[in-house]
């Protein structure tokens, strides 16, 4: 750009956002420039707090502002029920489901060796201390159900082979509220294989 | 969000971007937390520095650094050609297709008397000084194409009325490289009433 050096940066540093290219880019930067001044000091200041001091729970790994997170330090939650997710977004949308009261571990990723994503890089063995240190009695493997996502479930669940623990993965289904007619044959399949009495 | 205050101002604040919502700015926060802190961080100061630093430019309106923006002190421009562009987005569509070398003004909007915007809003009487002072000959005005830029520019041309001043507007026409079938009735017909002679 040729009229100024700043507006060139802010443009440029925008496009470290994802799914932000050099078009939406501008777009934000004269956006804000132009109508929202108090609002890009707001972002400036959150940013440069959350960038140094936003860490990991050392408890279940999700973003925390204190070495243990609220979720892991709230006494009303069940220890004995672990849920293991692949990243906060998921277990943020678990939290808005509102329904699971007990804790959670983050792996922050999945198993994805081509990328050198081993068992250390999402904390396999801080999640075996910790199954072993609560005694966890049922562990939910809520990881997505995709290829890496299943292969993350399947290596956990052989990490703990023998120990007394009940593992148990999220039900596939039609999603409530769903049209039938929109609903792919694999999910379809395994609505009809996980059919309930009426009664249940 | 139940995890931590310094995310959820995170989320809040990416939300004054235009185009992001709830779901986006977590997905933003939670990359730039994971995987693009040193982004995140240049991000901040960017914001920071441009937020109190860019100023409008005293001859042309646009954004700039310094009292008058570097277009506006180049030499090399043509002051005797002056075009009218309602945003910074437009004259840098301009500059980068490269062919102009005359100056600018950026009207940073268009006459918009329902949102209370009125002359005064957009500059036309600074606009009016410069055409004065500078005594240019050709005025292009290059607002959009739509109902409030023509208005705009015929408000432009009407308050010229009189002076030596040749208003000109630019072509339209079917765009180079596109598809006579793609082209809309109405662009077709400007094509159609603008044509020239093949040597031209």
């Amino acid at each position: 750009m040729a009229f100024s050096p700043l507006v060139d940066e802010l443009v440029e540093s925008l496009r470290c956002l994802p799914g932000v290219g050099q078009k939406t880019a501008q777009r934000m930067a004269f956006h804000l420039l132009e109508r929202g001044r108090s609002g890009g000091v707001r972002l400036s200041e959150a940013l440069s707090t959350a960038m140094s001091d936003v860490r990991r729970c050392d408890s279940c790994q999700n973003f925390a502002d204190t070495p243990v997170c609220g979720i892991c330090e709230n006494p009303a939650r069940h220890t004995g029920t672990l849920c293991v997710v692949e990243s906060p977004s998921d277990l943020l949308a678990i939290e808005q489901a509102g329904d699971y009261r007990g804790s959670y571990f983050v792996l922050m990723g999945h198993l994805s060796p081509i990328d050198g994503v081993g068992p250390e890089e999402i904390g396999i063995e801080r999640l075996l201390q910790r199954i072993e240190a609560e005694s966890v009695k049922e562990l939910i493997l809520a990881t997505n159900p995709t290829v890496e996502g299943e292969a993350t479930a399947h290596y956990i669940a052989d990490r703990l082979d023998g120990r007394n623990v009940l593992i148990t993965r999220l039900a596939h289904g039609i999603p409530v509220g769903g049209e039938l007619g929109y609903v792919d044959g694999f999910t379809l399949t395994h609505a009809f294989r996980g059919r309930k009495p009426l009664a249940d």
